[in-house]
């Protein structure tokens, strides 16, 4: 280890720390010597390469476009290139949803145009677009406690901020409803449409789209995100005396159903190929930006960990190595539960799960979700990610969205934490774009990745499944 | 002084350090009791209510739009109420130039849609757009180095990339001539449209919009620039094998002439009343963002340094304090031009020019322009400054745009420099908004401006003309 490695490493860990991440035995397992794997990987920007291949040549792929097609090409083709020995396609059906143009206008008191983008699922307004009086609520709690005749007939805006955390979800967690749930208990209640802060950390007129969701029985609503210098004058405005009026046009409509694919690649293992080491990232992104932190990074992160892995230093794992490129995450984990559907039952021989799916800021510690019958599986784990200065966190790993559904089935999971500080400046934006990656920290967690894989599929006892949690033991 | 101001001021005195603004004696000019008027000014946010008004109850007013017509009445009807006991308006033809829509989109080596505004002078494309390969260049002597083979009937993309630099202007200095000059260039070589990296210095997918200009004898040709993401996109592209090409449409269009107004407010001098301070700041703003530090703060700036100087403690100033907030500074500085040309004459009678127009981050230090008649005037000033931290910098005051017509007539300036490090980030671009302002930055600056004004105003003996400086002094 180099002195600026050990440097770096060092203020990576007070980072964690001062981030809030509670570090478990920390001290005891910080340091030792870095695997010749570890070595390739922090040596290596094949993973960023991919990346501005990706968001070079295709950009932006939302499920069902034509990005979404050509990345489907691309990632076949860039898998071949690689050397990955098996490479293939499942067919995935994905809903069809266009965004079209988006106007939003304050009429009353003073005329101003504020920028905002559509939320998926939600109504278009037709092309005489919507103008009503806009009631203003902070959240979730104080729109339910308003009475419907409040609402009715209006447009319902939701100003709720996200605060700026660090590694973990909490900021996002606490905001995300209003995205999610604010325009399905508007239309409830009788609102015509609902606008909403931008779910994210940045200040730029730049909204944060995302998708939203309408319970059986609410038929949908007009509903956008307006970026936050937006949502600060319509509080504003709001403040000041007498009614608030928006104009509101959004084309967005479903046009049925597209086809998309889950891209596979696998290295199989040498004696145990029927054993499973999941390396998993959703390969579509949103319309807006270029999808390049997410999930351009996700894409390069489990394909440059399982071909350092696999594919250089001249040894075949002992288990099977799959990469899976999932289909439409973003509006609805098409590809994930086509993959559950289809191939659920291949999940007690699945060793491992991986996911990559929340950008590409420094990696801070691991998690995992081990089955109590592999006691020294969290420790063995610890101490190859120690000389990456990576300790384990407290809590348990959960995955990500697309593992969502093979959680349940008994998945075994380790999850490479992230300093998130930063991501949710671009979080679905127009921002996503190559400039804002670190190569450095991207090598970094190429390499932690790396790590997992190459022990779960080289251990000598396999990584067996994790029982249900008995329901009296949950909180 | 509070312990906790000199705290403010010892660090704002580093920060000039830092920022390689030479300081002048700063040691023995700094520190001093603040003045009445000083303290009314750090402890009064009438300045950010102003802002905050101008582009809440009206946003952005670029020069002859119904936001332009929106912002002289609501700077008449301000100015009345703040007790201004002269208020008028002088009729300022504008030209009116009109945005229209704007799309640029990569058509080979791969699809692409970018961000760009088109910039003010350039040409629209007609409806039915331009397409045509793109000739990259870093800047204007590789474009002058080009034969004009490589550049009749194609695209040029100039990508120089702006420096963030640190109170100066050299940063913008050095990379807005791809903007002024860019395109003129570009045409003049038979290019076909011209497409620059915006000059400002953030990341973010808001290009910057600005004027470009076509002298006598070379045809307009559309220009626009590109998101600083999008001009990295454009390089990538180009580094790559084969041809760029692009295809742009830009619906700008010049639609005649318009009527807009410099609009002005007297606190007659006591005792001097044909003896004026000049404080000016243009109303106009670019049509995107909401023109809030571009230059709804410079606005704020003066009108509270006169306010306060002139309304507020009891006594009325010896020398008239008269407000100009001019009309169309952005798109051709008609409202400079009609005063320097109905009033030139009147220059003689004016003892100071004090010009805000550079955004609202943390004053720095002050340069004048004083005749060598006035020798004992900088002194004076510097020993005024002192107690808010603000110490002399070397250079000569030089105004701003608004003022330079006034300059060869012998205007006697001070300049209040501001640390413009964050500015670029926001000029001329959707970002520039209520939320990016500090309102102790604004508190600071506005105790500078009245401090100059203050003393212009009242001091026994009159500031006199500058005197024309011999050419061969020039350098």
């Amino acid at each position: 280890m180099t002195g600026s490695r050990r440097l770096r490493i060092a203020s990576t860990l007070t980072g964690a720390l001062l981030l809030g991440a509670t570090t478990v035995r920390a001290e005891e397992e910080s340091g030792g010597e870095l695997s010749p794997l570890q070595r390739a990987a922090l040596g290596d920007d094949s993973a960023w390469a991919l990346v501005e291949s990706l968001v070079t040549e295709v950009g932006p792929r939302f499920a069902g476009t034509s990005g979404d097609a050509a990345a489907v090409a691309w990632a076949e083709a860039k898998l071949r290139a690689l050397g990955f020995p098996k490479v293939w396609t499942e067919a995935v059906t994905v809903p069809r949803w266009v965004r079209g143009g988006a106007s939003g206008h304050v009429v009353t008191p003073w005329p101003h145009e504020v920028r905002l983008l559509a939320l998926g699922g939600g109504a278009g307004t037709g092309d005489g677009g919507i103008e009503a009086e806009v009631v203003g609520v902070a959240g979730l709690a104080e729109l339910e406690a308003l009475p419907d005749e409040a609402v009715s007939g209006r447009i319902v805006f939701l100003s709720q901020r996200m605060e700026r955390t660090g590694s973990d979800w909490r900021g996002y967690a606490e905001a995300v409803p209003i995205r999610t749930q604010g325009p399905a208990l508007a239309a409830s209640k009788g609102a015509v449409a609902a606008l909403i802060r931008s779910v994210g950390t940045d200040s730029n007129r730049l909204p944060h789209t995302g998708g939203t969701r309408f319970p059986e029985g609410v038929a949908p609503i007009p509903a956008a995100a307006l970026s936050a210098p937006d949502a600060d004058l319509l509080e504003r405005l709001l403040a000041r005396r007498g009614p608030v009026r928006f104009r509101l046009e959004l084309g967005c409509r479903f046009e049925g159903e597209a086809e998309s694919a889950n891209v596979f690649a696998e290295i199989p293992g040498a004696t145990h190929p029927d054993e499973v080491v999941l390396l998993t990232a959703h390969l579509d992104s949103w319309d807006v930006g270029r999808g390049a932190q997410d999930n351009g990074t996700g894409v390069a992160i489990v394909i440059e960990a399982a071909r350092l892995t696999g594919l250089e230093g001249g040894r075949a794992p002992r288990r099977t190595l799959r990469v899976l490129l999932t289909a439409n995450e973003e509006f609805g984990l098409s590809g994930a539960r086509a993959y559950a559907s289809a191939r659920g039952d291949e999940v007690a021989s699945h060793v491992l799960g991986l996911e990559a799916d929340s950008g590409a800021g420094a990696p801070l510690g691991f998690r995992v979700r081990f089955a109590p019958g592999d006691p020294d599986a969290a420790v063995e784990l610890a101490a190859r990610l120690a000389p990456l200065g990576l300790p384990r966190l407290s809590g348990e790993a959960r995955g990500g969205a697309d593992l969502g559904p093979l959680v349940p089935r008994g998945l075994p999971l380790v999850d490479v934490d992230l300093d998130r500080s930063a991501y949710f400046d671009v979080h679905h934006t127009d921002n996503d774009t190559l400039d804002k990656i670190d190569p450095e920290n991207l090598r970094r967690i190429v390499a932690a990745y790396a790590t997992a894989a190459e022990w779960a599929a080289n251990r000598e006892r396999r990584l067996t499944p994790v029982p249900a949690p008995d329901p009296e033991d949950r909180p």
